[in-house]
């Protein structure tokens, strides 16, 4: 994530991913107040054995693409609701990426959190089956429990 | 993709896969027009061994979520500039999917759907090491021509 | 509705058609969470002796489009402002259907869910002219009721 | 039709009412310019015995909804690109309506004018059962087409 | 004014009219819930006497340009936040009228009611030369006061 | 108007004058490349007799705004799509003017530059009866030959 | 600033300045309300030996090209949101200036305020060393705080 | 300029540059594709003595906003519409900066080319004053020019 205020955005993709037993790690990393350590970060993010990496980001949102520049690892980009614009410039800072150099997007702020986790999931599950079928359990109950919800 | 008319802006795509050797399977179904279709084709995608699913379509673009709602192959979406709004429909119908199905989105038109076929050879390399392997050569040749480009 | 979170924004609706004297039934499907009931539900719409459909949605609102691709009872679609783009996001998801499959797209929210009711009455209007004579009553008693009001 | 160079927009609606043998009236009628023939024809509507209005109008389109404040024949709305926010003065101004007063709309340009054609068709077919089954049938026949398209 | 919701809204409008020491009538009329009062009372405007019409409304905001259509009293109209859209819907609706009907149209909610009835009161003083050196006296004293404001 | 590329766009408002027997001064006057001259000019509006300012211009249009806070003639202003946005920046530039210093704005482009015409002809017609009677007898012969349009 | 009302925003501008120990003048001027003062003020900014102005204001935001229109030092312009549309009409206002007169223009708001504090230090140290050396020893030391945070 | 196809929209910022006589350097740097020789030119920024940076790039244009993070040298940045949504994702991308890293932005396009060179040498000008008499004699010249024009 971009700033420490994002982390409340990212709760739900932590939990998600929590549900799905897969491990992660977590770091505050601006792309325009710390690019060197950006550069440091995303450069090791295959060595350090990262299979898919989620950046959230607000405003003028470059994180995700910059680490997208660095690293063979996919990326997911979450843009956040920061600014006067509500989310709107930092969907399009990430989505609307050059040819080149892709970042996958997700919706804008919590949904979106959420959703890169279960994406993520969803990549790791191409190489863990059992994560895709962890993924299929967590959907099954979820449909049952919609057929369930009593209509008010 | 959602319609024969979507086919010109996924040539790129289709010449990024090859030139990753990825081969792949290339189908028109509509999320509107051929509902049936796109069920049957979307819940068989994982039995059929496809490994990512890029989804292409324009205007109310139901099509990436609707796949994505019927598989755990991940699902990537590119929204296409087919009506007056020039793709914004397309993009925010793909995009700000609710929590719990994600569509990892790219950018619109042409530049998304090159996007979309780097984005799936970095999922397929999180399994297949050798075509994390082609990219990065391919990017740095990329990256050696861009530095060798004279500027006018 | 797509969600039960919906439920609030179509309580207006369900009040008018409560006052038109027309039953209705109410069902919480999601197009993304419950594609099969989705597909089951639209699907049976005709022989249930349903005459309209009124789909109301937030986000990448899929369902309104999907549920007229299923069936040949005319569809009304209501956009929520369930993200932080207010509305936006669902409007040109519903509004913006390809040539072929229409959904009939009221205003963002209980304005919207209002009018689906309205014209819902209408359509089954050209059919039971009892049902049109009440909406010609209720329009008179608000139109004379409009004229009455003290401007303050 | 709020103008005569709606006219091209409106064709493929034509073509489209032909096919389900519906008949039809077509009128170059301004909420702006004549007002007064506005009011005459639609307060006429429902004596003339139409079932449903098609009204389509570009800028700031008040056309279909001034309609819908005279008569109580359900209104359907096309938004047309007439100016340079190309369309989207015209949608706003059409699908916004204050509760009370529904215009179903449908998507900018020709593609909602189609729908709207279509949506009409399916409105008549509440009332009238072979007309649903001619929709039926070209629906089919649609869909069948679709699958036999070959993909280039 | 279309609501009686918009009253709040057009208060700086009538202290802005009583300043300037012009007298107005007030009305709530609705385009779209009492389209024949609108008429009548639009089409009564100019032998009643009024100088300038100030319409404001909300939504899909008809009122301004119908009321232009049937008066050649100078109309001007106020965008007002009432939706989701946060009054662009009203603002596109209200400025983008088709060549032939113009309504003057100031910023959208009390900046523009206030705008609306100091523009009225230029207007007027166009005759009237002693309302132009009210408007003078006022701007003065106004320009005088902010010469003399703190800087925090 | 703000600039000599802007001439063609006001074509129209010249033509209507015209046929209004309005006598008019035109004049290319820019807030930012000659501010000096846009003072001396606005300052000496009344004294020279101008009965209405038509103030046209794109981008970032602060000509109607400097205008109307230079005098006391009711200015109108037009918004010309001169750059990537077409017309969006002008029209919020001028319309979203404070509270205190109006701008009556039309909608972008020719047809605004059309209606700002006739609105100063309804402006003047406030002081000049002949010229309101000129204005009516054009909408009524453009309302007959609307009546007279063949439906093609 | 344009307003009084303006001057909470430029709070943080303010706190910038005085940690790089850079002396500045505050002054609030509105282009519209107060053109007379704004043309003396921006006239004799050269000879009172400003460096750099920063020029901020919401709505119709004529304020920053007004300024950049009557002196040869450099203008920074931030957009507040002033107004229903949230800064977006600001922004337009500011950044869209046509060709030959520039405002350098930053993020709507607080941030923007921010930053057009630390540009008009950098502009400053291109002349005067001192200043840059201040603005590089703050950016180290928030790098360094940045990577000393805990997260969450 | 972040590609060789930005060229053709920088060619007026060039033109001025040379018309104020300033000397520049010019590369095709991408922060995407080529991020590491983007780093080590913005690093070496300050000690090749250059006093201003133009920065100019489209889609999500991220390069600004990275020089602006690797230099103390000031960076404007100028937005191009590169892609289907004409500029605006550039202009967000550029202009949205978070606290602590500012690009002063100019307008979408050529103007904005144009206008970052001025800026540019008004920023030169703030510590060498014969640039700054370049630009005062070139905008006297274009303001004589401009009250030559013959209004058409």
């Amino acid at each position: 994530m971009g700033s420490a205020s994002d982390n409340e955005a990212l709760i739900p993709a932590c939990e998600m991913l929590d549900k799905f037993g897969i491990p992660y790690e977590k770091a505050i990393i601006s792309a325009h107040r710390t690019p060197d350590w950006l550069f440091e970060w995303a450069q090791g993010a295959e060595s350090r054995g990262l299979m898919v990496i989620i950046a959230a980001a607000g405003a003028a949102a470059a994180l995700p693409g910059m680490v997208a520049a660095l690293t063979l690892v996919p990326v997911l980009g979450v843009p956040l609701p920061a600014t006067a614009l509500n989310g709107v410039d930092a969907l399009l800072s990430i989505v609307q990426m050059p040819a080149g150099v892709p970042v996958g997007t997700l919706a804008i702020g919590k949904p979106g959190a959420t959703n890169a986790a279960i994406l993520a999931a969803e990549i790791i599950g191409v190489r863990h089956p059992e994560v895709r079928e962890r993924i299929r359990d967590w959907r099954a109950q979820r449909a049952a429990a919609a057929r369930d919800v009593k209509v008010p």
